[in-house]
């Protein structure tokens, strides 16, 4: 049921991730072969109390720090926060992405969002462009996509095209956000939306505008859609969207993308803050913690762009050397001898 | 000597205290049964030694971390913290209220004084008032009581009334501070103070003034006494000042009470921050503690305020749901499973 | 090959300079009899491990914090801390002075020679001066030296003489220090610089200038030199320049001189900073890091004036007592009992 | 459900009883107030667990040692020792009278009914007499009883009367015990047995006999059947069977009592080889185990008697001043000051 | 180099191994892919360490205590007691099989070639008959053989025929073993011994003779072979020696065999003694090693013996069934629940 | 007041001594400067519990295990336990030569005496003799000289000489040794014992004996008297009594000397014994003890004659050859890369 293969491959992609992001963890995953939608919650509760006593001694708040991912929530990070603390003592810093009252950040649940966002200005501002008044496309409106239209929104951006898998609408003069995301909590779809027109839910990704955030699923950009993409700018909110030869049809074509690694590590800088603010028993307010997310993220591009110079490439291959770049440095100083 | 029934309703009020306070902290209470003031220097420093020598495994710094009450000051905590580092390294965040020079906090001394006043500046700001001319009576005026009668002054409040066991004064203007403490540290005694008159000591309660701030022992607001009270507020600096009836008497009259949960915690607050401090390594300047101990008590009144207004209740009642409401939360979240 | 007693003096300094500075520190020191420069690097790595599985329970993020020194630099320190590491987990706290990649601050490689330039200005506007249009003699051109000239001539001083083992140079309007330092890059030399006139090494001590700052070893001001020097103000940036004959000489002669204890804390004061940094998990900004020095060099220096004001005396037996009673009052707070 | 001070003054029982036979252990009780039979086998499982968690730190192979009582048997430690395991890793010293495949030892489940026999034997060897051809009536003949019979059957005694909640039998040339426990595993009762007359339950405390050894409950000899009793000797295979009073009548007449102290603690003795076998990582076969036995039950009455002659007390009062004696000598020992 | 399948398959064996020789161990194993012939011996020593130093916190004294195996020796079992020494202090019980001087047993060297002995003994005794004049093949010489035809010529056997890869050689009166071992010494061959005559390599394992004891590869005895066999006993001192097929073939001719899992069991039963001496501080002459072997393989086989009687199976299936049984009776004591 | 070198000196000697007499330990001392006669108990106490506290985690059950020696007896052990037990749990193997209740061993008083018999025994059964009838003379009546004598005494030897510094008796046809220990118990001196004729103190060593015993001081055979001793056989029970000149002078006439290394080796070996026991959670009875202590000298005296054959050396050499060689051996073994 668990490919240790593929689990492989994603504690690989987070080590780099969170090196081009710059704080001092590593990457790793685990997790159990079982479907917890077929558990009752006293099942889930008991088996994540299991694993925990299986594992507490491999994890740790100077160790490894689980956080919520496929299949687990801020309830599953509570359990193995009661279960760790018989153990070791009350110790919140072992997992993030708990619930606030159990010290969670404030801000976490936005962050990815957030950070897609700041992964955009900061590109548009490189081009003397600003989100005021540019047209987005987005696909997906799970949490990271409404929370990235949300911003976008904010921002005075134009959201002219949204889709989910319960329907895709446009407004070539941008959508009422707030409005758009009370008629999905009522309808519990997007269909129907009076502020805009249904359209096909392929044609999102094609659709005209000048900025594409792909939000859900990997793969979605392949070399048959690839060509007709009319976004200047494409910033990978989800993991893997572009496949490799859409990748190069797209930089012949001159469009320029944010890679995953980092437009997508809002998320996990924020948990590195909720544990920072563990680690330090004092919590933050959620401007201070959407500031140092902005800085965060301003720093690593402007690392991404030095290296992107250093070695004359595109981003993506820039934000990888410097990750890769920061974990072999820290080896070789680490040292070699028994 | 001690009893164990009070012993734990005192270990509870903490728990709601500081789950309204909104810090990591529970609430528990111990102690030895003897007479400090019976006892040598050297005898003191011997039995708190046995004492820690008998806990050290049950506190700690992530566990339970003690601080100064009734007979016990900060050199005990010195000897609490040199005993513990016996066995656990040393480690000053394992008491609070500790001597400067160990690792205690700047600003805790007035830190209870301080939050009074906080705490009165919030509700007068809710009433469209501010502290500058208006007129308090102060009953006590150890620690608590001259450190609150300070701020107000220096906040232009007229301190029309203050009282403590050795004599009262009153002076319609507002009294010199400053001059008052100089006069009490020289005669050991209010009497005799040149800027006032003197006064009955019980009549400081039903004194003539705006807000009425009780410094001293529990249960002196009773039904004798309630119906002449002619404060439009109340500010608990002391622990449970008001009793019952006198609460409702009180109340009918329309008089506004903070109570003591909220109104005294400026003192457990700071040694919090003592904590962070410890725990981070690094100290904060005096202006750093009393910024963040404001933030901390607007906070507080924030929230309830708004629980005041989900349950429609008063303040006192809006203080308790809070505290319980939050460790309620926060027990289900942590799980029942075994 | 190493002295005790040497050792022992040494690690007393260290005591009372972190005791001026106030941070929680005390002062140790330890080290291999070898000479570093006969070892291959494979050798030296090796000798580095097997010192630390000897003491790595005797230091600790909580007990004491090795940083470099004589023979040792930041690689030693990334050994250290991978071997302690075998043994405690990933501690980045155990050791100071790291490679930036492991843990180490921003800010650290100038703090001594920033730190000395604090002083000056603190100690010139003692006497209404400041460091722009002043004339500054410098004493040693390396680490230390170099960044003093540079923050200096930042700052608008007039370096009018620098020396270094290498050469001696001049020019009575001040050289232009950036390129005094491309120049030594190039030439591995004082010599040659364009930019002023060659002197005598020893010269330089006793050159016309407002300020003296000796940078390299110790000893150098001594009996036969101190009346011909021409500075009206000291800054020893190395430890112990001037004999106690010279101190005495100089004194009466009127020139301030601010001691080692204090002038050269910068160093170890922003090992300090990394070490918080680390427990608190959280990097600082280089900004940060200076403010914090300047913060922390101007209380250790309004500390040392209030202890002069006290008993009289010069700057450096203010700063000796300063050290010596923060010291004394914490032993006594933590008691005598068994 | 439970009472403290009930459980206090077992747990002090235990403390004489272990310092009389000789082993380094204190004395302790602990409990859950539930009821085992209403409680199913999943649930008796997980309330030991959770009960083990909240001591884990409190019992240890050096602190203290559970073993089976009330409500508990080999199962319980079973569960008790797989979740200690977790915290401390496998640890079978950690508790007593465990399965045999998880480390309990050969010959514990006869051991107490083996040490009344022994008591016995050693008693009437004081006055030239030996077990062959004595008459015996055991009151109780549960695991203690029964075991004692059978041992004395072995030995050649002749078990005239034996009695428990389901009938009583009487035999003057004694009894078939081989035989009785057969017809009680079949009958699950003692009436109808062919090789005996029935008689009154109650009857056999004052049956004719030589030894009346009772294995019940506490108090059954009191001042009305005190008179009656035929026996020379009484064994106090249960606790307490003798009151105060029976106690003073039975002396009154010449009877001779082995106190329960002493004579039913065979089965802690092999509780604590248990342990040694398990801190010693190596089984004793039950030859070994039943020889140690009888070694230091041997052993405690020879102290025992050595304490009644310098006393000049009766047997009862010599075991306790031998126990007390040896704990207030260690107390002593280990030290006053702090 | 190393297959995870075998190494799992012996982890397994050795459980049952363990489990039927009735010790509390269980079985594991674990390595490092390399030749170590290809090693010098600083880097052997240095490789270990490493490995120790990954695993340091898997194994220990109460968890998982390597032994020598395939490519190490007692040499490596020292590089590996020190280097964890380093992390646990100094703990002869985290390895068996150690140097004498580090704490190793007396005995260990012969106690598989003795235990076989042991398993030839009782055997033979179930049929009344003994190793005085009974006629012997022995395939393999090397540590286990030689010390097998040693105690077995000491016995008054008569070994007819030994083999190795270097020769084989026969003599039907039985050869001098003292003797062969001697010549072996020498001539580092079984060539040319004068003892006895020259005989073709696989003859032996046909050899006329009552006992066959095939002391190196598993899989000698195959379909090919089998008819041809004339012993009436064969005692598996190799591992896996017969083949299933092979096994049914000797079955349906009337031949008994003593299974590997029982008959080499000596040399981790000393391994066990070995820890057991060093848990206790105390080591044991070789007669009391020699005496526990006996004995712990003599209950072993009346075990064994047990299980075929109720199973009424033959000696390979009673011994696979009581190692099964224990393991499994152990789990389910031990419990389910969380 | 304590000699550093001569600390070493004699941590040095017992590193021999427990390799000579093979058991596990090595060898180290540590003590406290001061004069225990000038202390009161009370301070006593409290200066060893200070000590402990210091050492607590250098010392250790498996590291260092502290025993009685200069200035120090059982009760300084108990304090010892019962400061190192706050800090590690009750552990009573931490020291040994600890009073009978706290876990010290059967037969520790007698044991260097008891030794300094088997000594003799071994080393007179060498030459066909048996102490039967020999004549003996004792220097020194302490607790090893009068022990010894007891034990030479109830093996029908004649002690014809014994000295103290309260006197010397000598009686040709062997003295009454329990008459002449309850004479000294009474008299406080061994003059005026009606068994013997009172004689020289100095003439002991030199008096009319097969056997001549020093108990007392170090150097007391030297070259002034060498020449004179009458004695065939030499055992040093005292640490050092012999000289190098007088070593060899005694050699040239052939005296035969069992040196200290392992004549007086009983003591520590009992020790070790008493550490065993409390390890094992099992205490031994006295026999026991006496049993072992003879098996252990009787392998280490047949250990050094196999080295005197092997370096054709005498016996004091023969001794330090074994221990240094077993020390050697292991270090090898445990190996040199980091």
């Amino acid at each position: 049921m668990v490919d240790p293969d593929e689990v492989n491959a994603l504690a690989q992609l987070m080590t780099w991730k969170t090196a081009v992001a710059n704080f001092p963890y590593g990457g790793a995953k685990g997790g159990i072969g079982c479907n917890p939608r077929e558990l009752t919650v006293s099942e889930l509760e008991r088996v994540t109390r299991v694993f925990t006593q299986k594992i507490h001694d491999l994890i740790g708040i100077h160790r490894d720090v689980p956080a919520p991912d496929m299949g687990t929530n801020s309830q599953t990070m509570a359990w193995i926060l009661d279960e760790y603390s018989k153990f070791h003592g009350y110790s919140p810093a072992v997992v993030t992405g708990k619930p606030i009252e159990l010290g969670g950040s404030l801000g976490r649940e936005a962050a990815t969002g957030l950070g897609v966002v700041f992964a955009t200005e900061f590109l548009l501002d490189e081009y003397g462009m600003s989100i005021a008044n540019m047209k987005f496309a987005i696909q997906g409106f799970g949490n990271v996509g409404s929370w990235a239209a949300s911003f976008i929104h904010q921002k005075g951006g134009k959201v002219v095209a949204v889709s989910d898998i319960t329907g895709a609408v446009k407004n070539p003069n941008g959508m009422d956000i707030p409005a758009l995301l009370k008629h999905k909590e009522k309808a519990y779809s997007l269909k129907d939306f009076e502020g805009g027109d249904a359209m096909n839910l392929n044609d999102v990704l094609v659709h005209e505008c000048d900025v594409l955030i792909p939000c859900a699923l990997g793969g979605v950009l392949n070399k048959e859609i690839a060509a007709d993409v009319k976004a200047k700018f494409i910033i990978e909110a989800a993991n893997h969207p572009t496949d490799p030869e859409a990748d190069e049809i797209l930089s012949r074509k001159g469009v320029i993308i944010r890679p995953d690694i980092y437009a997508n590590s809002g998320g996990v800088t924020v948990s590195y803050f909720e544990w920072v603010q563990n680690i330090q028993g004092f919590m933050w307010e959620e401007e201070k913690v959407n500031y140092e997310l902005k800085r965060y993220m301003k720093r690593a591009f402007s690392d991404i762009k030095a290296m992107c110079h250093t070695h004359n490439c595109n981003l993506r291959m820039g934000a990888f050397a410097l990750g890769v770049n920061k974990v072999a440095r820290a080896t070789v100083l680490r040292g070699w001898e028994a």
